[in-house]
């Protein structure tokens, strides 16, 4: 198996060698950081773009470690005191970062689909941070790279999704990563949250869905709680938050119905006492925070592959330039 | 010629030589940039503050990506957050950043003249990024660096730069560049946004003005679109952005009025629609990504050249220190 | 002296040992700030997270600066963009911060006592850089570092503290640090501005206070004026600033009242004119630039002595690993 991919956008359509090589590759990074120095200089001189059109402290940081242990240059672009709000389009703002250097474009979105309108146009490698409810496949990656470092091979084994799963990019991509892993998931969670499509039986395969939370969590092999976004409840898809915590809430007693030492997951950052209760979230049972630390191993692992693919070069060099790396100026 | 100058404030008072030396340290430095590590140890050890006074992701980032490829350390700054929200004064504000150990200053601020009240009273180099409308010198460097790569010797090149000059940075430093490489500039825009006193005749010496855009493209050699600020017009200067964009707008027929294949620019971030159009702003005329990754050149070849100016010392060291580079702490 | 100490969260419970040894040791940083080079690789391979709930440019970019001197990886977390907003708990961001790989953790908050709650459930090592009302550590230390360089030993000196002593942690610090050196400390300001206790005679040991500024003055060998925050007039705690200015603020005529060359210090950012006058801030017996400089010496002590306590690993890594470091990845 040999990585082909420019960008990495979704985990929709990739093949289950792709995926095993990815979670290889996370487990090789995981050693890099569990080195005193946790870090390799596989990707010095190259400009790596957090581009973050939604804010998110956690997603950036893990990426920005990532690059760092890669030593790559870094360079933050937030929204706020981009030029997108001086009414410049996307793109032009995507291919000014190119031209500045950029040979990898991590972006986060809230356009659905924006970073496959992104990578159309560029000629950087694209890693897709999150876009609307479509995809956010990093996560998908750490959750598959954690669930098997707490249960081995994945094969048959059962993966519970609980919460909002229909704006959640976070159960998209999980599914898209687990099953083709073997896993099947059971999702449980409001109708009102759930897709319409797959509440009338048209579920993808590998993935039921399940009224009852407690059924569903009964003998499962492990569950991951969505995040509750609070903003769902004034849209009247809720009616309270106590009622949300009481029904679908991760409780220690609901959590109990797993298989023995089942393990619980939730992408962050939690609303404790809502989705999740403080027992369950830093108790024995959860993988919180290590799959905080596989994050940033994942994401080495897909920027080492990325830049592999050979970017579109930012100025012409000559060929006596490329022997001459690290070497002062000429003139 | 040897570099002697502390400070990048303006160009209006360069000579042929020094835009001369400055552009061929520009080349040199895009030599660097085609290289696979894109890096020289130029700036190792130095430190870089980046000042935005007023937001600007596109420049910010290429002094950031500049400071980076010679190795230098690189810490942003912007307003909000900044103690001069605090009411202290800009210098103190400057003389802290200097203090902490930065030995070239990089700012940006909406008042014209800043730089200069600043560069009086540190010790530390500085460049100005844009202050106010008055210059923003490392824009028509790079615009001189893009339009001689294009069209070789700028010597009786005719230049036409379109817009809103009166407001405009970018058009008085592009000339304070061209003009000296032996360039003649050409200006059209709405008459509200010419400089009075030029309207009248009294233009600076290589410089004219032509009312009807059509007849200033005839025959020219490359073209400068200007960015129109949208509160223009809030403030009456303009009627409307339609007609703004009819009469004085990039279209694909007006720059078919220059010479074959001459080159068509923009600063950036564009309006497309109202000063561009989208099928000029892509289309094989267009320059403006290569203006982009011009900019990062310039810029390196700046810092480089300030670098060797003496700063200030941010704390006392002996001889001794200074053999023992890069070594162990004492104690 | 051994340094055993896995956190730096107030010094009041320092002894003069320990303050010595962290002097010593900034004395040791303020000589590599002086090489042309300016680092060290002391903390190459670590992260430094800078935690900053309340903004300071100052402070954050000091120690940024100071880890980026000892070749650590620095991470800019600031709460506007963080999970703070999205309802997430403090700890829980605290914990997301150290498993994505943070060795050293560095906090402000605006809630007295944050740190010693963060410090007591996270693997990090916790420096303040300011909590409430309540410490400022490294100011009190590079306040002592800036007095011992320009008094020699502290023993018997008299440091007098100007302004808003009861809101300010610089007072706190600065007392927990200079008595323990043997300094005595005057505390002199509006009787509003003072700790209620403390003007009942209820002073710590080593202070006093005093209701006239000028007599406080007289024979003093040093003072530091508190930066006096707007938001207390608006709470009626003062008439006028014009007033405050008139009675309180440091004048050159005031200052000629201490010893001949008596200096004077500011926190920073100063209100010049009303704390402090410009002619007094920018006079012959000014440390303030000094004290910046003093900052981030301080700092790069703090973070290198600590950096020798182990922290809780971000991954496992093997044995073999250990061996391997900065070597290229395995798979």
């Amino acid at each position: 198996m040999t990585w082909s991919r420019r960008h990495v956008l979704a985990t929709d359509d990739w093949s289950r060698d792709e995926i095993e090589l990815v979670l290889q590759q996370g487990e090789a990074m995981l050693e890099v950081l569990g080195r005193p120095m946790r870090r390799t200089p596989a990707l010095r001189g190259r400009t790596v773009v957090l581009f973050f059109a939604e804010s998110s402290t956690r997603t950036r940081v893990s990426f920005e470690l990532a690059a760092k242990s890669l030593s790559a240059d870094v360079v933050n672009v937030s929204v706020s005191g981009s030029s997108v709000e001086k009414g410049e389009s996307l793109l032009d703002t995507v291919r000014t970062l190119q031209a500045l250097g950029g040979d990898i474009l991590v972006m986060r979105h809230s356009a659905s689909g924006a970073p496959y309108f992104v990578a159309e146009r560029v000629g950087s490698a694209v890693i897709n941070a999150g876009d609307g409810w479509h995809a956010h496949p990093t996560q998908g990656l750490l959750d598959a790279l954690t669930l098997r470092g707490a249960l081995g091979d994945l094969g048959g084994k059962r993966v519970v999704i609980v919460g909002d799963v229909v704006h959640s990019r976070v159960a998209r991509s999980d599914i898209h990563t687990l099953v083709p892993l073997g896993a099947s998931v059971t999702l449980a969670g409001p109708p009102t949250l759930m897709p319409s499509a797959w509440r009338c039986g048209q579920v993808p395969a590998g993935v039921t869905f399940e009224e009852d939370v407690d059924r569903a969590l009964d003998g499962a092999d492990a569950v991951i709680a969505l995040r509750l976004q609070r903003e769902r409840m004034d849209a009247g898809l809720l009616p309270s938050l106590r009622e949300y915590a009481l029904t679908w809430g991760l409780s220690e007693a609901r959590v109990a119905r797993m298989r023995p030492g089942a393990p619980v997951l939730h992408p962050g950052p939690m609303n404790e006492g809502i989705e999740i209760d403080a027992a369950v979230a830093h108790g024995p049972r959860s993988l919180i925070e290590r799959q905080v630390t596989n994050g940033v191993a994942i994401r080495m692992a897909l920027l080492h592959l990325l830049a592999g693919t050979p970017a579109a070069p930012a100025a012409k060099g000559g060929g006596e330039a490329d022997r001459r790396e690290e070497g002062e100026v000429a003139a």
